[in-house]
């Protein structure tokens, strides 16, 4: 069954898809009257409708059943990292975090970031695409370009940690982690965290860690943090 | 200190670099007599070299320190992948499972591939990039395109697993791995083993196994499948 992301669905039973989301209903996927479709609405909903006026310009689908709180998952996970020189490594993070499992991601600037800005609307579209493949009915948050200083410095309950390559005291998730519970963790760019950068994160509260013993990338330590939350959380 | 990848080194105490690495030295990277390089041969072997002879065809390396066995791992992991129709996604898993961790890979033709064809040395040079990029002294092998049945029929020493999205019994990894051991995965494509192929598998001795309850892309699976398995080794 076809699916869509519809963030505006309301209680009424009938909805109306966009112009352009109409288009393709009808005029690529080739769907007629009175067939099925599904509907996500990233808060946790999950639908099923049916065409009942396949108008190429404002399809309206009469809504049969709603599935709240679809898979929702049992932990939260926040991940802020510094984005890549290489906007691609970015993308396939965004993707592949999404497929198994994140909350919310924060682009952060540090003092050696290879890449100062990011385009966040661009990035969300991948996001999108990626809960309608792997059939999330919770949309991933994905908040812009941020200063490190300012998201250290911002309140989150739940545990923090920060990944680093400094030398140091660092755990393994596996012996610090609470399950179900909240995590912000920070992934710092391709030439590391500064040691004052380090130093101010662990002043906050966050708990230094290691991914392991490879020399990964920024992506790839991102997405071994978000595998390993999830994987000790299931 | 610049690495390079020298499957062909010997116990020769100086090393001649190929044309185009020589030329790669001292035109691209512009290194000089005297310079130190690091070496990788691929089966484990770690050198220290200084340049004696900064010719722009033939660099003469004197090598100084060897380390055997660097960074050797604690068990063998082989992953059996039906290639991606995007073969970009197929090269992003050859990468970052180099990077986590991996000894053997073989690309597999199953009923429902949607590549049955893919260029085996071209995939080649992106494990040789990540070996270098994260200093891995081990080369992990690349089978090319191998009939499923065939590669289920092989003698394997160590467990083997077979991940699908069929009904039926399936454990977590967490429950039935051995550490420590040699492990042989099978990937399906988007979509999935045939059940008569599931069966043969499991005829052959293979655990069916599930990686979680997020519907995984192909290259994704077997990215999570890796992960796991360096996780329950650390």
């Amino acid at each position: 069954m076809q699916l869509f992301y519809t963030p505006d669905i309301t209680d009424s039973p009938i909805y109306y898809l966009s112009e352009e989301e109409s288009k393709h209903c009808i005029r690529v996927l080739r769907l007629e009257l009175a067939d099925h479709v599904q509907l996500i609405d990233g808060r946790g909903g999950l639908y099923e409708a049916e065409i009942v006026d396949a108008h190429p310009k404002k399809v309206a689908l009469k809504l049969l059943t709603r599935e709240l709180e679809y898979a929702k998952r049992n932990h939260y996970l926040h991940i802020a990292v510094a984005p890549t020189k290489n906007i691609e490594r970015l993308e396939w993070f965004l993707e592949k975090a999404t497929e198994i499992g994140i909350d919310e991601i924060t682009l952060i600037n540090c003092q050696r970031s290879e890449r100062k800005e990011a385009k966040a609307e661009r990035l969300n579209k991948i996001i999108t695409a990626a809960i309608k493949q792997s059939l999330k009915a919770y949309h991933p948050k994905l908040n812009d370009i941020t200063p490190l200083q300012k998201l250290i410095a911002q309140p989150f309950d739940g545990q923090k940690f920060i990944a680093h390559c400094e030398p140091g005291d660092k755990q393994d998730l596996s012996k610090t982690l609470k399950p179900n519970s909240r995590y912000l963790i920070l992934i710092g760019p391709e030439g590391d965290f500064t040691p004052k950068e380090i130093e101010d994160a662990l002043q906050n509260g966050f708990e230094p860690i290691t991914l392991g013993n490879s020399r990964l990338r920024t992506e790839t330590a991102a997405l071994e943090a978000c595998f390993e939350i999830n994987f000790l959380n299931r």
